[in-house]
């Protein structure tokens, strides 16, 4: 075994044998490293106001208004433009989230931490479907979403955690992954599951009766509560990974819609960029590949830790969503096994006679196979303040790993 | 098309076309007619006490001493035996319910009604996994159960019911088939659904809130709670499609452990029977096939309108329950579509492209093709007192749909 495969075996082994735990909501001015300023936090790799796609600008226009920086669009956009309030990538500051991303200081977040290292990562609540800041929106509908979760849904699964939790998430996603999610796209089984360990806790806790119905509802009304704690658990298995010596182990990778970017182990910090993707997919309401801007978010380490289209064999009712067939479904989980380090000892696909699903990207198994990893996504519109227009299944770009594997290799000369 | 080929097809239809709805949960002597006196009912076709397997014997034993009837099991036996306890089949009193299957006065059941019939049909609730009274055992923890269950899951979901219900179950049978249920033997995503269902409005009623917190970790700590559910949903559907002139198709089937039966829809309240199969399959703790009483119970309802074995190509999680192959889950669901009469328009199949789950067994096509419908089942110890030692994949004999056929057309004569 070279150095390298060894390395890519360490890596990946931390990447399983991470515990993430569902610790606590908290405002993300207290936890989250960085956000105690006039900052918002961002999908992807670093990206300026100018080079930003439409729907990044739309979400940080949406949180400099609902933080109260600002009254009007234009009065956000100066406030933006001219670095009166900084923008910086969540992945940078230990914090993950779908689409454009945006966590402002406001917010509440999910505490994640994992138990086997003591290191926590964040990620913001996740707001249902449709027209919703992460997808770019931000009239006032949103903003009043925005306000209740911070004032409402927060401060309900704070109490119901610092009574019960932490919630080990191993044990969710396990059973999801056995009820047909894949854990990116689909995470309506690991949501009802959540609902399972909440529900008893609430009725206890000491919160006003229609506040802690209310948060259920808004949980049990949408199929994708689960994702940024998902994300959050995928960041935090990623990150235990971080600094083996010569892997080749992806333990970043994010788009901000402008530029796709990943991170590997063994150089940390640095990120390999290529042009965000714009994959076809599955189209709503009567939109088309041209309504859609290119994929943008920080789920894609769901990908990197097995999960999303990594596990697609596993979630074969997706297809719809994404507009593909369960062939392709099996197809996608069965080609990722060829770059992936390790298959997972608790993770495993039904529909694959219980096969773990495949764990750690390895960027030199990438370029010398020519397969680009696939991941799930949702398509956000392309002008800012539309929100969702699809979803689909695409492909990293295979450029981003060809810079880092060449970046690496002249490094090892 | 043949009379009986276009009879099948309407008695097919009635079973997809009804809907069964969670109306309220009340005592059984309240509301199961022929439940008013002295009276235990029990799962399959009418049986002798003397010709009774010990585990419904264990059930009935069980049952006496829960009412106060009978203080010790001698006295018990002595009551039953003489007929000074009535025994009655469930099914031919609008109820219908797993293993033992006994419903007895003081217990609470579901009531559950086709929205389109306005007809109700009645189960008891399910206590969970092990030393049960449905797998025949009877000590002191379990008819403690049952008193908790009478007094306390009972009005709780009473309450929480006359709030919010009736509650449609199509849409939760749905939704588990694609998170990989087959509702008989895997009921788990049914069993969140209903949590979500039962969480907020749980919070919201006038209960006390322990007795609520305590009602909803019984439900979550139980990923059967749902069985009870899905079988009378199924009884229901039958229900709507008993005595349609002509047709073949089964509008019951349930068995005692003594005798296996089904009745035709042409032909209502004459049941057709063979000796009860005994199955191998997977043993918990070391038990073996020697172990084991044969099948027993009236959840066979299920996979006559299309789910548990019919359905094993959307549950590959349940291979080691069951003790089977993930492609042995394809095969049989495959199968079952030569014998079924028609595909369902909304119970449909992720893993098979969402084709809908075969319903309607024709009995007619049984005896031609020679293939005995499967059917997924838990395993009662031969011994009562004892509880489940396995599950299994068990087919139907074929002896009791040729008797039905030989029958069925020396009447046509």
């Amino acid at each position: 075994m070279s150095d390298r495969d060894s390395a890519n075996e360490r890596a990946a082994q931390r990447i399983v044998t991470a515990e993430p735990q569902l610790e606590s909501v908290r405002p993300a001015r207290d936890v989250v490293p960085g956000l105690d300023r006039q900052t918002l936090f961002h999908s992807g790799p670093p990206v300026e106001w100018e080079a930003m796609i439409d729907p990044l600008q739309g979400a940080l226009i949406g949180a400099a208004c609902y933080e109260g920086w600002a009254t009007t669009e234009q009065e956000a956009i100066e406030l933006l433009s001219t670095g009166s309030i900084h923008t910086a990538p969540n992945t940078d500051h230990s914090a993950a989230a779908p689409l454009a991303g945006v966590i402002s200081p406001s917010m509440p977040v999910f505490v994640v931490r994992d138990d086997l290292s003591g290191e926590a990562v964040y990620s913001n609540l996740n707001e249902g479907l449709g027209r919703v800041l992460r997808f770019g929106a931000y009239d006032e509908a949103v903003l009043e979403r925005l306000d209740w979760m911070e004032k409402t849904v927060g401060p309900v699964l704070a109490t119901v955690l610092d009574e019960v939790g932490p919630i080990a998430l191993d044990p969710l996603v396990a059973t999801a992954l056995a009820r047909g999610d894949e854990c990116h796209n689909r995470n309506e089984a690991a949501s009802s599951l959540l609902v399972d360990e909440f529900a008893p806790a609430l009725i206890r806790a000491d919160v006003d009766e229609k506040n802690a119905a209310s948060v259920l509802e808004f949980i049990t009304d949408n199929p994708h509560f689960f994702l940024n704690l998902s994300i959050a658990a995928a960041f935090a298995r990623l990150q235990a990974a971080v600094g083996v010596e010569n892997s080749t182990v992806l333990t970043r990778v994010a788009t901000n819609g402008t530029e796709f970017g990943i991170q590997l182990s063994g150089w940390p910090k640095e990120w390999f960029t290529a042009r965000s993707p714009s994959p076809s997919g599955n189209f709503l309401n009567g939109y088309g590949p041209d309504d859609s801007a290119p994929v943008v978010g920080d789920s894609l380490v769901t990908e990197a830790t097995g999960f999303g289209g990594f596990a697609l064999a596993g979630a074969p009712a997706i297809t719809e969503y994404l507009g593909i067939s369960p062939a392709a479904c099996q197809e996608a989980t069965e080609q990722m096994y060829q770059i992936a380090v390790t298959e997972h000892d608790r993770f495993r696909i039904p529909q694959l006679g219980d096969r773990g699903v495949p764990v750690g990207i390895d960027a030199v198994s990438v370029v010398e196979t020519g397969i680009e990893p696939v991941f799930n996504a949702g398509l956000a519109h392309k002008q800012r303040g539309q929100g969702q227009v699809g979803a689909a299944l695409a492909r990293m770009p295979l450029a981003a790993f060809e810079s880092a594997v060449e970046s690496v290799i002249s490094s090892e000369k």
